[in-house]
């Protein structure tokens, strides 16, 4: 069993709106050293199986066809063996 | 300047409905050994003064207040100082 960790974070030069929303949000709340938020996905699971390569090679596949989106985000990983949990 | 990066995350008592629904698109795709997925947030902003305690002080009401929801999610941070982008 692996546990997989993955962040997906939009390119540098792709526009954030959501965290321009939010950083508005802290203007208004007094927050006036935030600057340039930006806010992307951090995903946690499970891979049952004991082959790294197997794990790994499922985790990039997800990754990129399910989890980010290729055309604006790019994704890392990081992959740990983990006990099998009853 | 100091960098902060948060991670927010729903407890692991709180159902995550947005990850049940990409593992049953994970399912379809034939990513079969995938279990449990979680999704969170992964937040990334500057602060732009030069006193830390300030900075950890700003981060965390940030967090508290506008990043996650205290109800049903935590969150953990990292707080790195970088010289000043011009």
């Amino acid at each position: 069993m692996f546990k997989a960790t993955v962040i997906v974070k939009r390119r540098p030069t792709i526009l954030d709106p959501q965290g321009k929303a939010v950083e508005q949000g802290a203007k208004l709340l007094g927050f006036n050293n935030v600057k340039n938020t930006r806010i992307g996905k951090y995903i946690e699971f499970f891979i049952d199986t004991d082959d790294r390569e197997a794990a790994e090679k499922e985790l990039k596949e997800y990754s990129e066809k399910l989890l980010s989106n290729p055309i604006m985000e790019d994704f890392e990983y990081h992959l740990e063996q983990v006990k099998q949990k009853n």
